[in-house]
C-alpha cells in the first residue's frame, strides 16, 4: 500500500483534508497551464491511488480564480509542431493516459471549477466524477481553435454521455465556451456555488462521499466504466456479481447493525 | 398464449383497466418494500407478458402515497448478512432478473411514482419505459447508504443513459434523494402530475399507447435494448430489418386505409 | 475530387453560400415530403461529400415555413403496402442509407427547422450534427401513428443519445410532437432563433465552423461515430491516434504561428 498523505509532487499542489486529497495546478499567474511534466506527474499520482488506502476521494481544485488553461502554448504546442508521428503519438497517449488513470483510480474525483477551464483543463473536469462550478467558470473544448479535432483525450466518447450528443457536437465543432449556467442546465456541472466556498464545498461533498463505503464506491466507479459499452443483459449480470462481492464486505454488515441499533453507520472501507 | 386478465398474484396487486395491467406493491403501511417472494413473482409476471396478448401496456403504480421502499431491511438485508457467495449471487441475480424481465416483456411499462421510491424501488422506476411523478416523489438510489455499491440491478448502465453520466454519478455515490422537480428537469420523469390523478393519468397514457400498433411497440422496446451497444451503422441496418417486418403487419395497412378514408385508424396489434 | 459548387439536383434544392451548401426539399406546398427519388438523390449527394473539398459544411434548411413532412403518404406509403419483404427491406435500407451517408459525409450538417419536421424529416434533423429551430418547429417521430415501430432509420440508437432514454421512449411510443421549447430544453435543438433569421443564422454558424480546421472537423465527426460503442480505454487510444494525425496538418501549425504573431489563424483544411 502506498502512503500518499505526505506526498510532495513537484509539478502541482497536493494536500490532505482528512481522507480527501486536494490537488491543484500551480501556475496561477498563467491560469494554470499543463506541461509535459505535470501531465506525467498527475498521471503517475492517479495511477498510484488504487493502492492507496488513506486517500478516499480527490478534489481537483482551482487556483487563483482559474481551473486550468490547458496545454501550454509555449511549453507544449510549440515543441509539438515539428515532431514526427512517433513523438506526436507519444504525447497524445500521455494526455490520454491521464484520463485513463483518472477513471481507473478507484476514488471519486470532484472537480471544483472557477474561471478558465479550457482544452485539457476542460477534459480534466470532464473526466472527473462530479463537477462543481462558480458562475465564472468558462469551460471550452477549444481544440478546433488550435487547428485540431474535437477528439482529444476521450472527449467524443465521454462528453456526449454527460451533456448529450447534440450539445457535445456544438462545443466540439465550435470550441465555444460553455457558461456555468449552461453547464448546470446540461448536466455537466452538478451544482453552481459561490467562488468563496467553491473549494470548501467540494471538500465537504468529497468528505461526505469518503465517509461512505469506499469499497462500494470503488466498485461503482469501476462498473460505470466497465459497463460503458456492454449490453443491458450483460451489464445486469456484471452488477449482480459486483454487488454480491460488496455484500461480503464488513461495511454491509456495519450498515445493517447500525440500522437495527438505530444508529448512523460508521464505514471503514472493508 | 397466456391469459392474464384474471391473474391473481399473491405478493402484489394486479388489475386490468381495459388493455392495461395496473400493478402495485401491497404493503402500504411499510411503504411497499420488496421481499424475496414479490421479487420472484414480479419477475415471473413480466416473463409471462411476451406471450400474453390481452395485456398491451403496464402501469406500475404507487400504493398509499408511496411507490416502493426497496428491499425490506428485515426480510431481505438481515438474512443476506450471513449468506455465502453462492447465495448472495443467487439473490443479486434474482433482483437483476426482475430488470431483465421488465426490459424484455415486450410491453411499454409506465411507472407512476408518488412518495418514497428508493433502492430497488428506484430501479423499478428506472427500468420502466416512461415515468410520471408527483411533486412528493423522492427517488433515491441509496445503495451506498446500506454499505453497498451503486452498481445494483443495472443502475450504472441504465441511469446514465436517462439523466446523463454526471448526474447519475452524483446520485449513485451519495445515495441522495432526487426531487421530482430535478427528475423532470433531468429527463428521469416525463411529467409531474397531481397526486390525485397520478394513477389515472398513467392509465390514460398507457391506454393511449396500448391503442397504438402493439407489434410496433414491441419492436420499439426490443430495439431500444438491442441497439444499446451497437455501432450506428449496425443499428441502422437492424432497424431496416425490424421496420421491414412491421411493414408486413396488418396495422400498417390499417393506418394507410384509415388515412385515405380520412378516418382514425383502429389498430389490432397484428 | 468532386466539384459540387455547380451541382444541380433534380429532387431537392441546392445552393452554395461561400463554403456552405444549403439544401432544402422542394415541395413546400405539401410541407416537403420525401419521395423514393429524393431519398436516393440525397443519399448520393451525402455520399459524394467526403471527396468534395469545396463544400465544408451543410445547412439542411426549411422551405416555405416547414422542414419536412416525412415519407409521402401517397408516393411512398401507398406503394409499400403490397410489397414483398425483399422490396420492403430495399426501401428501409434506402432510408437507412440516407442516415448512414449523413453521418459518414465528413462535413458538419446543421438542420434549420421551421414548422413541420416529422417522420423521416425528424430523422434528418436527428442525424444532423447541430440543430436550430424556430418556436414553430413541431418535431414528431410519428412512426407509430402510421402503424409502424419507433425503430426507424436509427432512431432507437441515436435519439436517446441526444435527449436521454426516457424522453426518447416517450416520443417513440406516442409519436407525439416535441415542441421547440422542449427540444431546446432537452438538447435536441441547440438554439431557438427567429423564423426570419433561421436560415441565415444556420448559415452563419455553418460558415463559422467551415472557417475552422476542416480536416479536424472531419476527424471529430468520424470519431463521434467511431467511438459510439467503444469502451472508454479504447476510445482514448483511438483519439490519441486521431489527434496525432491532426497534429501533422498544416492547420495546426497555422494556428500556432498565428498565436505567436498575435493574429487570427486562417485555416485551409490541410
Amino acid at each position: 500500500m502506498t502512503d500518499m498523505t505526505h506526498f510532495q509532487p513537484r509539478h502541482f499542489n497536493w494536500r490532505m483534508e482528512g481522507d480527501v486529497a486536494v490537488v491543484s495546478l500551480d501556475r496561477p499567474d498563467r491560469k494554470n497551464p499543463l506541461t509535459f511534466e505535470s501531465y506525467a506527474e498527475l498521471r503517475d499520482m492517479f495511477r498510484a491511488l488504487p493502492e492507496c488506502n488513506d486517500v478516499k476521494a480527490v478534489v481537483f481544485a482551482s487556483n487563483g480564480g482559474n481551473f486550468c488553461s490547458g496545454g501550454d502554448v509555449h511549453d507544449i504546442i510549440g515543441p509539438l509542431i515539428d515532431k514526427d508521428m512517433k513523438a506526436l503519438l507519444a504525447f497524445t497517449r500521455l494526455t490520454g493516459d491521464l484520463v485513463k488513470s483518472m477513471v481507473a483510480c478507484g476514488k471519486p474525483v470532484i472537480a471544483a471549477v472557477d474561471g478558465v477551464c479550457v482544452g485539457a483543463g476542460a477534459i480534466i473536469a470532464m473526466a472527473s466524477d462530479l463537477r462543481l462550478a462558480t458562475v465564472n467558470a468558462k469551460t471550452a473544448f477549444l481544440f478546433t481553435r488550435v487547428g485540431l479535432a474535437g477528439c482529444d483525450m476521450g472527449a467524443c466518447a465521454i462528453l456526449p454521455r454527460i451533456i448529450g450528443q447534440g450539445r457535445a457536437a456544438e462545443l466540439l465543432y465550435t470550441g465555444r465556451s460553455m457558461s456555468a449556467e449552461e453547464g448546470e442546465k446540461w448536466g455537466f456541472y452538478n451544482r453552481i456555488v459561490d467562488a468563496d466556498t467553491l473549494e470548501s464545498d467540494a471538500i465537504v461533498l468529497a468528505q461526505l462521499i469518503a465517509a461512505g463505503p469506499n469499497f462500494g464506491h470503488m466498485m461503482t466507479k469501476t462498473m460505470l466504466v466497465q459497463e460503458w459499452n456492454m449490453g443491458i443483459e450483460q451489464a445486469i449480470e456484471a452488477e449482480a456479481q459486483a454487488q454480491a462481492l460488496c455484500m461480503q464486505t464488513a461495511d454491509f454488515k456495519r450498515a445493517y447493525d447500525a440500522f437495527v441499533a438505530r444508529e448512523k453507520p460508521v464505514f471503514k472501507g472493508d
